[in-house]
């Protein structure tokens, strides 16, 4: 434990980083992921200071130290990883060291005219003394004696003589591992840190609906009709399987097809419209089979390496339980009755949102952390939040931290498609991952600015972005009516941009057919059984299934913050290059962003970034198309016809 | 006092600005200067947030309040000034509006096909009356029957005529008087502000030895002869006169001229080595006079206008008291000898530096203390501290709060020239100004670019440069052996470009004579009386006049930090716009930077920034040299010849 001393601070230890909100919120990294601490560091006069991170697990007494280097300007740093999930406190103890002050006053008056060293080597002589003091009373007898050794050596030799004597690794070594750190100064700051399983940063996800699961129109598939979907979910490549809603559907003024307000006989209803007489959030819909049915799935589709995500949707149909057992947590009309919601002039009346401010405020959050942990022990590890802006943030805040207390790898990943500072908020107050903005970042500088401001800048540190090129609710007008390389190419941005990404089914049959006029699906399966053949011609499974083997063979691209934009003289192309922490796997990847058209452009790689030297040949081997280049120099020619390849996955290998 | 309510915050308050490591240190503002306070305000959903800034006094219980507005994306801001000087804790609360919120969604629902608005009308009318209540229960009757009439004017009308009924100012203002507040959140996050006096960041000072007050070479001044020279310094328009340490001298290892080591008979010794058989910080050096002349110097001073800053220097010289009454304050070596001030190789055995960690630092500490205070109550206000870096800044955050709790107007200045971070340090840890880098920056560009850290970033919030074209430390290259047109170059750069500047004697009379090769004065004064005609032909004492009367009469010189530097087309013009925060002043300041030749340049003035249109005459009147231009659109021409008039003082006028 660093020694926490009741005297002034002897060191300054200021600017911490990285911190979320200078502390309030913890800084997030995955297991095994990279975490560099930087600070300023220094003391007045000419000692020379040495620093130490420290960190403790959450719970335990113990410090761990490592060793801090000066960057220059008084800004120190130490690169760490974790391996073991759970919180962690990290701060920075420094000190003067005396050892080291007095080598450097030594060969400093060495320079000078000065002839006699009695006095300085009789100060050596002591600050070693002490030092092997200390030695002795710790567990290493030999280095005490190795101490005195040097002493005695120190106290026989020419003045000239003393630096080379210290100045070897062993012997620098030896003193380092006893200094005198009773004036050390722990800087009052800490970085709260919580490290998260590797999958919180690394993900990919495949969204379907469970009850057309089978592809037919005409009748409604139950989870155990969902096995085959799952596992060609797999066989792409996916690790995240996420339904809509299984819960049951209301009745009352259920929405018929294309969120029409009347609904006609058969129409199965929007499975956000939660609760019937069947039951509510802990409750499935009979027609998706029962509780045991969903457990069995779950099951087989862990076997599989898939884990289901749920959808956690905090809207209420009028059939829902709640709306008779606690009406006390509904907004209510000035007559009584229950409030259904509303974004004027609209109107939901198939829902009634919860108040989370009601005078039984704490009743209601109990109640919905308590469905979560339902959950939890049915074995779902992963949820989908829908709509978390509209919810309190301190609610968000307080139900994630109940349930990590009870197992801190479950996953929430936030739909709120909102503004900026609601969704920063929301990942710091406990989100494991967050939608985006991507899906509406089309040209190659919407691409750089977007991404440089999720990993550059301090969103880094706490937001976890999930690239999805469609949702259930958003088609984008990109997508429209568009050809297998407009996805392809989606696919390959959002599956190279971020280390999680997700599609929502339909997507890998290049589906595309909107509302005319609207960034919305014609037919939404939100509102009916959808007809599909899963093995439509023309689908570009095969790709998907590729860009996700090689997001699980090349570390680099498992990375979320390694990324560095490569310029190209083509805006028509993107380029970046990712990396793995350790350095050892490097992918460049070249997307051409134009669906329609060949694209060729000179890429301008910063060979020293990539490990590489000017003048030496290097290979690139395409991961995706098994093709591979030789190149050398910085400048190089990339040519990408979208029909056939719209994108370079580049190992780079030094030969 | 804001509701501080036992529920969760129910508005997200974040990223609270201006905080100097957020929080740990105030923010500091001079009496009537302007402080925009920003922040993250916003909820989940559609509600209508409203949100305060809320400040009280240290001490005080009741919290003022003041609006804030929303400036887009979510944030907020709020302006405001203290005219007291004190400390204050400066923080936010936000709430959801529920009347603005009913307005608004009624306005909304008037836009859609709703044709029934009982519901709204009655929920309107349940908000008022609460208003009403909210009303009648404070102290104003008035208010409580106006809302009452607003209510049943609402019962009676169509829905289409509410929105006109409610957006009058009245009404608003109205309303706005009553608020329900019950679920309000209040930033746990405060601004602690300190806020001194104007001379803390508006000051002149003129620093010179009263030993040679007279500018004799053979006689020593005293207190009694110093009257002239500080009425010499009024006249030029200073309002500080800094003396070096006025303590009796020591003898053991007394320096001679020109820094020698050997001291001849009847060398005066350098000021900086303080203590002698005659006493020590608690003294004068008997040469000087009394204590009562020092007392009296300090009274007729004042009357003209002039506080005196007295200098402190925590070196002793080996015959100051201390030694022998308090050896343990001092660094010993092993033989138990006191150790001497090195910087090895260089030795300054006329300087035994005190060892602030010893086993009696408080005792050291507090007696330190007791010094300052010893003087504070002698009537000094004003303390320049020596190298404030070689001691702890723990000792000094310590110390300046000791003294501020005493008074909190005293000011010190940081005559730290280090490494930025630790002076950037000592300003967070409380001295009221700083030395700079400006006496080394000397291109427009370095000079835009310093400025531009001092006003615009952080340093912003707690850092007041105080600009030295010359110290008796530092004679800079660019002023060695140079014209009057470089000094006056300087002087107008230093007192223009900070609010604060200073100079040390000799500079008004282009002393510039330096030891061969360095930056220091030949013969320095540090070591010897100084022979001067203080009226020596040549000098620019008429220059500095104005220069202080221009600063004295025009607030836009008089603030800190508003400052914008204006396009140029010649390098070697630099030009810039001066402001005073209610706008009613502006100043445009043009300097040529080169002693030698006349220059030219357009300057491409920000019209808007000045408050100007294009195509509209504007008068440019130069309040140095009274002359008098008439200007329109953005693009001027100016020519500045340095030896008739290196700089224009522009007083900008709308015509």
């Amino acid at each position: 434990m660093p020694p926490l001393v009741n005297r002034p601070a002897t060191v300054v230890i200021s600017e911490l980083s990285p911190l979320v909100e200078g502390g309030k919120y913890p800084t997030k990294r995955v297991a095994g992921e990279n975490l560099r601490v930087e600070a300023d560091i220094f003391k007045e006069g000419h000692d020379q200071v040495l620093a130490r991170l420290i960190w403790r697990k959450s719970g335990q007494k113990e410090w761990q130290e490592k060793e801090m280097n000066h960057l220059g300007n008084d800004r120190w740093f130490a690169e760490l990883q974790f391996h073991e999930t759970g919180r962690y406190e990290i701060g920075i103890t420094a000190w003067a060291d005396d050892f080291l002050t007095w080598l450097h006053d030594f060969e400093r008056r060495l320079t000078g005219d000065q002839t006699d060293f009695s006095t300085e080597i009789e100060e050596g002589r002591v600050t070693l003394n002490n030092a092997a003091n200390r030695a002795a009373g710790g567990r290493a007898g030999n280095d005490a004696e190795a101490i005195e050794s040097l002493t005695t050596t120190l106290m026989q030799m020419e003045a000239s003589a003393v630096p080379a004597l210290f100045h070897t690794p062993d012997n620098l070594a030896l003193l380092a591992r006893w200094p005198n750190r009773s004036l050390a100064t722990t800087g009052e700051q800490m970085i709260p840190l919580v490290v998260e399983t590797k999958r919180s940063s690394f993900s990919a996800w495949y969204e379907f609906f469970p009850r057309s699961a089978e592809g037919l129109s005409n009748h409604h598939s139950t989870f155990r009709d969902c096995l085959p979907r799952i596992e060609d979910a797999a066989a792409m490549g996916f690790d995240v399987v996420y339904f809509p809603p299984i819960h049951p559907i209301g009745v009352a003024h259920r929405k018929g097809k294309n969120n029409s307000v009347t609904c006609e006989p058969g129409d199965v209803g929007s499975p956000w419209a939660i609760g019937s007489s069947e039951g509510g959030h802990r409750s499935v819909e009979p027609a998706l089979g029962t509780m045991d049915d969903f457990v069995w799935l779950l099951g087989e589709a862990r076997h599989r390496g898939i884990e289901i995500a749920l959808d956690f949707a905090l809207n209420c149909s009028p059939d829902h339980p709640y709306v008779r057992d606690h009406p006390e947590w509904f907004y209510r009309r000035p007559d009584g009755s229950i409030k259904y919601a509303e974004n004027p002039p609209k109107k939901y009346q198939d829902i009634y949102p919860l108040d989370f401010h009601c005078d039984e405020w704490k009743e209601l959050w109990e109640e919905l952390r308590d469905v979560v942990l339902f959950w939890v022990e049915k074995g779902v590890r992963i949820f989908r939040v829908d709509n978390p802006h509209t919810k309190p943030v301190t609610f968000w805040e307080w139900l994630i931290a109940e349930i990590h207390a009870v197992d801190p790898e479950v996953i929430f990943l936030s739909e709120a498609f909102t503004r900026p500072k609601m969704m920063q908020t929301l990942a710091k107050a406990g989100f494991t991952q967050s939608y985006t903005y991507f899906t509406w970042r089309e040209t190659g500088a919407e691409l750089r600015d977007y991404v440089t401001e999720l990993t550059k800048g301090h969103m880094r540190e706490y937001y976890r972005a999930n690239f999805w090129p469609n949702t259930p609710d958003i088609l984008p007008f990109h997508l429209q009516h568009a050809t297998p390389a407009a996805f392809k190419i989606r696919a390959a941005l959002a599956a190279t941009l971020s280390s999680s990404w997700g599609i929502y089914s339909g997507f890998e049959l290049c589906e595309g057919a909107p509302l005319p006029g609207r960034e919305e699906y014609l037919d939404s399966e939100k509102y009916q059984l959808k007809a599909r053949d899963w093995n439509k011609p023309g689908n570009i499974k095969m790709f998907i299934t590729r860009l996700n083997r090689a997001r699980n063979e090349h570390p680099a691209l498992q990375s979320y913050a390694n990324i560095q934009f490569i310029p190209a003289d083509n805006d028509q192309i993107l380029a970046f290059h990712k990396w793995s922490d350790d350095g050892t796997d490097r992918i460049i990847v070249v997307i051409n962003l134009d669906p329609h058209k060949r694209h060729e452009s000179n890429l301008y790689l910063p060979l020293d970034e990539l490990g590489l030297s000017p003048g030496i040949e290097f290979e690139v081997a395409d991961v995706l198309f098994e093709e591979t280049y030789l190149w050398r120099e910085s400048t190089n020619f990339v040519s990408l016809d979208p029909r056939t390849k719209p994108v370079h996955l580049l190992k780079v290998r030094k030969l």
